[in-house]
């Protein structure tokens, strides 16, 4: 499964170049009996099985590298775009990726050698088969903002969620396809116009499509002791 | 990139046995100039590259199977355990990944042969190089749910998100783990208590670790037409 889709395309040539690099481990290779059994059934009854703390433990022993440990669980919080930065910009990062019903929940009250704990996060609402996936998600998100994997093809800013709002709608030639134009705004060279027409479009996506977002969006500038932004609309 | 993740493991074993398939199409080979272009600046300016219109929507066309059209885009609503049941019970998906800066937007604002639309969705708060790792979720998350797939071994129930609340914690041996115990209740074999004991652990995670679930959640059982439910804590 590793590196998978991060082994090709611009991910792949980052690793090739060696501006990142990953090692998977097999959590397997650290039980201690012949079957190398790495999980049991569930304390209290249920279906399925629930991966061992003293064999996950080990593991992550075995793998850690730099900078903070995490589980791939839905049971996490969610990854948001600022943790991915945060991670993106720190010296690494160890993830653990399990199966079946999930981990031993002890393996997150006993510290780590370090003192920190293993940090459970989740990239979504839905349930995957394994950690993989999700990991596989994570790693792509903070790669490609590592410094020379985008080049100067996308600057990384007026993206979805780096302000709070969706990002506004793109279109590209043919000026006319199936009967639709490009909006006349972004053909008239006002740079200041197309800026403020962007603004407002993603203003009413984030809106209509997230209004989680938007109510998060809007409590952040209620908050902000900037005087401008102190309007609240709804 | 494809199966990639989805060629090994449950999801490839169950692609082994025919329970599920998989064709990847490439949007380059839709292309109709000789440089097989897929792209062109964005209109208005700005960095990075837009999916042409015409181009995708000749892919679309040429790759579609039975089922829904989804476009993996952060700029659309965000998957739910509920869509991907949907998903999982329905006919089939095709689902178109971008690259660069996204997609002209105009793409969504066409019909497609069967008058449906070409549906936006996104996996998560953060952004990706491009479609394909969000893709590869999303199928991972179906694949799991069809018949056959998960065996006895998970019943798909009791689940993080399943009930609108986090699955509560599992434990398993060794009973004793760095002076860890597993809780007392799981081994009293007293049915009742221990269903009791892990919901109430699912609505304190929920409420700690996922205030937005929890709002939700609470807000679900307020409108619930059953009297038994209609109570509100905050």
């Amino acid at each position: 499964m590793f590196p998978g889709p991060l082994g090709v395309s611009l991910a792949g040539r980052a690793m090739e170049d060696g501006v990142w690099s990953l090692a998977a481990r097999n959590i397997r290779d650290f039980a201690t009996d012949k079957h190398r059994t790495v999980d049991d059934t569930p304390a209290g009854g249920g279906p399925g099985m629930v991966l061992r703390a003293d064999v996950l433990s080990a593991a992550v022993a075995g793998a850690r590298g730099p900078g903070p440990v995490l589980a791939m669980s839905p049971r996490g919080k969610t990854l948001t775009q600022r943790q991915v930065r945060d991670l993106a910009a720190g010296p690494g990062v160890t993830l653990l990726c399990g199966r079946f019903e999930g981990f031993d929940e002890r393996l997150f009250d006993a510290p780590l050698p370090d003192g920190s704990f293993i940090e459970p996060v989740s990239i979504g609402d839905y349930i995957l088969s394994g950690g993989e996936p999700a990991a596989l998600v994570l790693l792509d998100a903070c790669v490609r903002l590592l410094p020379g994997v985008m080049g100067a093809a996308s600057s990384g800013h007026d993206e979805s969620f780096e302000s709070g709002l969706l990002e506004y709608p793109h279109y590209t030639r043919p000026p006319e396809w199936e009967g639709l134009l490009i909006p006349e705004v972004l053909r008239s060279g006002d740079h200041a116009k197309i800026a403020a027409w962007r603004l407002a479009q993603s203003e009413t996506d984030t809106r209509l499509r997230r209004p989680d977002l938007w109510e998060r969006h809007l409590g952040a500038r209620v908050q902000s002791p900037s005087g401008a932004h102190k309007k609240k609309e709804k």
